[in-house]
């Protein structure tokens, strides 16, 4: 085992040794001299960068195996720092940069005594595919004299009238909310002909639709997009019509090959012609596109949960799912149950509340709550804030120090800060108590973020409707649904709630749905659950998977990608996708390590 | 006079001791001390910040004129050092922030020997009307429960439909392109209720509309609009149609109230209420708006000399100004006469060659050529380029170096540059000038620039049509138009040009032509001649003005500005313009130091 020099002292120093000696172990390609860098507990997050996947390998052990399967074809090399390396509390940090034998990537390592205890490596291009931009932007203005030349408007028009019908594109994502647009320019940007079919109306409907009081529940330091920042005038929490329109103007500005009113109707692997044949109904008219590679973009929570309960034919009012719900204003005086009590329950409830309507809440299974202003400064000012930007974390480095952290010990850093929300809001939690409400921190205590990453559900970030829970404005009551009448729901208990309406806020499904629905229940059954990371805790079932399943990198089913999340996500993993995807496009090889094994179905 | 302390070295102790006696000066309102502190040889340039007005004065003896009158209502006062002060040939530089009775600024001092040559105060902010924007941004979301909630878009939806009906704006722009928008944008930040009113259909129409090949010959680090800057895959040389996609995105997220297929038919200022009676017909409805502040922003370039010669009556063919050519297309193997012999006429002539026209240019007047790359590299790369922004010269840092040079001698400045482009470019002229094209430098060899702020006129930014005019391929006739022919444009000296489309590249009027149309030949009389320094060169008359005749600033016609120019004085200017309309909306005083003079009326 290497030593650790004594007399290295400055974080420039000991992380200028730990590099030369890591730098060494990969020229010779000895994964055994580079894993014994590693501490004993340890995490290597590679994002793309040397095993074309989103995977993270754990202890001295992961980092040789991944390495002895990687070091021949990605040739990782001159890891360097680019800036001065820190330290505190006996954790020295650097920023690195580094190369692949096809690309350039960027790193941060977490040194402790010496050895790595967390190295993050991502990639951010591949060489000779570097995007237009910054002094590689493109010229616009065509100098010089050319009989055949064509405007750029000319061109864009062509190519528009032209893909999907004469040509056809490499890509196709089902899916237009802000998933698929973020995909879709990092793959404009990239010279990857793609479509996306959304069967709304307009980019940004899929907002438009939402009840009116929707607001965007993370700040917007969380919430950009690539490359076009919202300006410093935006709202902290964006209303849901004003990132509708932020995201109609983003895919016009950023010229994306987007297919409004189409709806996807059937996909089909095409074996003999290595292409997919997905039929899409584009205003009315049915098409075929053939692209290499299909991306489902469809939301994580895109898929609702339709409960079916005896009686639901018989109730004379009206019902629907909270994915469907249009707001409080018809329903002034009415009397409304909304079963659930997660965000869209609570954020329906309070604004039915708000009009004058008789509101129960149905509450099935315990919620994790916190209010917006606790989780805003303890949960995210530090990586997402007025006062991170000022402190020079970017939403970029942002993103990167987030990822930096691996999910097996995010909880550890998640747990504290909990806590401290606890203490600070614990008369509010007393006067939920008092209220009968059954609320919880998640399984270890670890809190929203974690809940999310698990489960994508099960809380709610108060804005001011528990207050109405907490003190009986909006009624509460427990249990299962058991069946509905002609004017009431009852509950298993026998608890009967008359209603004029019934808001079914039951959450939304595993999105592989969407790949039964598309192509076939085979297909999804072999992508198998998608979301999650194997914690073992309720709704995310191990084992352990290291990474979220089946986000932005290989399925079981080649060719086939699924992408989402929430804006943080979209943002930040569409650069991977689209790495992995333009690497497909060009034919550079992409040897998977470690493609993830199917151990649930949905 | 004061002595300098000769044992003051470093450049901050320079600056340091200046400002100690010049916050000491003006803090004892002592315009005599203060103007001591200025070098024979100076000039201090004043955005708003004590002058309420863009004004230059030269000379101890005008600085201590604008102190006596303007110390003891704008208290300017702390001014203070945001980085560390450079020296460079003698000459030391400081970045200054300062305050005044109302409002907050930022500066730029140069000093030699001691003794300041050079300061610019430029306000940004009032006191109390700060933007809401980075720490002060919206919240969005108004959490809480409030039975009279409206949701963002119910309120912004109201505002539309009430204002210019049941409420009236503080301010009509006409004229909706790049300035009328940037100057909303800004206005709308600072809570002044604006409405824009345009004749196109969409904003943008007014770039959509022209000649198809057009594209921006400014690069895009010069071109950012306020609050939301073009991302780094936007071309350097926008082409039209991207302008207009982008100038819609802006006007939209943006949330102007912007009144598309909008004429603005005529205006009076009403003594008796205190504001503007501006008649408008909107989608062919008549209606009237009550501002208290009317802004021109119908363009420099926006209002065509349209000629008059003999015989337009009897020309068969087709005729037209360059401001509504529509490009090429159909005019292959036509005979066109292009009138002009600058930037338009050239962009005409070569898209004209282009499609196989057979095309005659007329020049009637010396033109200044610069190729494009030239232009770039030499005269704007150290401040609006690529490699400026990775100096840390961003866009408002250009903006506040480039209004830190005096007017008045920046042709200093300029004529090197211009002679490096001569130098460079050396063959190029000699072709130009052995094919009999008239070709200068500007009066006093200063070049493109001091010829835009001077005359807006005379010059072309080459992109590749000169050469054909060197060797002939676009034919070069010379002199005035004398009449036209049924079939033919025919010249002073008898020259007969056979045409099937005349096109009159023949610029654009003074601004206040607008007011004339608009208001009446008697105000615009009064507001006098708009743009140009007075630099008694070519239509450029004197005397010396020291700024841009009646841009951005008041006029002495009370509550009617003018704003525009390029997409770099839209951007930095409307901050003025808006500051100005803003305190006088909130009724702030605002007396104006050296309101100028008219001493041309068109």
């Amino acid at each position: 085992m290497t030593t650790v020099d004594p007399e290295v002292r400055t974080p420039q120093q000991v992380v200028g040794a730990w590099l030369e000696r890591f730098n060494a172990a990969l020229d010779a390609q000895d994964a055994d001299a580079a894993a014994d860098l590693f501490a004993t507990a340890c995490f290597w997050r590679d994002l793309v960068a040397l095993t074309w996947n989103l995977k993270t390998v754990e202890g001295p052990e992961g980092v040789r195996d991944m390495l002895t399967h990687t070091l021949a074809t990605a040739r990782p090399r001159d890891f360097h720092v680019t800036e001065e390396p820190t330290e505190a509390d006996g954790l020295v940090e650097a920023w690195l940069e580094f190369e692949t034998e096809g690309g350039r990537g960027q790193g941060h390592l977490r040194l402790r005594d010496g050895r790595a205890w967390t190295l993050l490596t991502a990639l951010r291009e591949l060489k000779g595919h570097e995007e237009h931009r910054g002094s590689a932007r493109p010229a616009g203005a065509e100098h010089g004299i050319n009989p055949e030349r064509r405007t750029w408007l000319e061109r864009r028009i062509n190519e528009a009238e032209e893909l999907g019908h004469t040509t056809q594109p490499e890509v196709v994502i089902v899916g237009g909310g802000q998933g698929g647009i973020a995909l879709a320019a990092r793959l404009r940007q990239l010279d990857v002909p793609t479509i996306v079919v959304d069967r709304h109306a307009r980019p940004g409907d899929q907002w438009r639709g939402r009840y009116k009081s929707l607001c965007l529940h993370d700040p917007v330091w969380y919430d950009h997009l690539p490359y076009i920042k919202f300006p410093e005038n935006w709202p902290v929490f964006s209303p849901k019509d004003k990132i509708a329109d932020w995201l109609e103007m983003y895919t016009r500005v950023m010229e994306l090959n987007y297919w409004s009113s189409t709806e996807a109707t059937s996909a089909r692997y095409d074996e003999d012609a290595g292409a997919w044949e997905v039929t899409v109904v584009r205003d009315g008219t049915a098409l075929t596109l053939r692209p290499r590679q299909l991306v489902l973009a469809t939301g994580m929570s895109g898929k609702p949960n339709q409960p079916s309960f005896p009686g639901q034919d018989v109730f004379a009012g009206e019902q629907h799912h909270s994915s469907a719900h249009p707001g409080p204003d018809a329903y002034a005086g009415k009397r409304v149950v909304v079963v659930g009590s997660n965000n869209s329950a609570f954020d329906i409830c309070g604004a039915l509340y708000e009009v004058g309507a008789d509101v129960t809440m149905v509450q099935r299974s315990s919620t994790h709550i916190v209010r917006s202003a606790t989780l805003m400064e303890i949960g995210l000012a530090a990586l997402y804030s007025e006062e991170a930007v000022a402190n020079g974390v970017t939403t970029e480095r942002a993103d990167m120090i987030f990822a930096s952290l691996p999910y097996r010990i995010m909880h550890e850093f998640q747990i504290p800060l909990y806590e401290q929300m606890r203490e600070r809001d614990r008369d509010f939690y007393d006067r939920l108590e008092r209220a009968g409400f059954e609320h919880d921190w998640g399984d270890d205590g670890s809190g929203l973020f974690m809940k999310y990453l698990r489960r994508g559900s099960g809380y709610y970030i108060d804005v001011g409707a528990a207050d109405l829970v907490a003190d009986g404005r909006v009624k509460l009551a427990h249990g299962q649904v058991d069946h509905l009448t002609r004017d009431a729901v009852v509950l298993a208990d026998g608890t009967e709630l008359p209603a004029d309406l019934v808001v079914y806020a039951t959450g939304y499904g595993s999105m592989n749905g969407w790949a039964a629905d598309l192509i076939s229940q085979e297909v999804a059954d072999r992508v198998g659950k998608v979301w999650g990371l194997g914690s073992d805790t309720t709704k995310d079932p191990g084992p352990w998977e290291g990474e979220q399943r089946n986000m932005w990198k290989p399925t079981q089913v080649p060719a086939l990608w699924f992408h989402g999340g929430n804006l943080h996500q979209s943002r930040h993993y569409s650069l991977y996708l689209a790495l992995q995807l333009k690497a497909r496009a060009v034919g550079i090889a992409t040897p998977v390590y470690g493609l993830a094994e199917v151990h649930h179905t949905g």
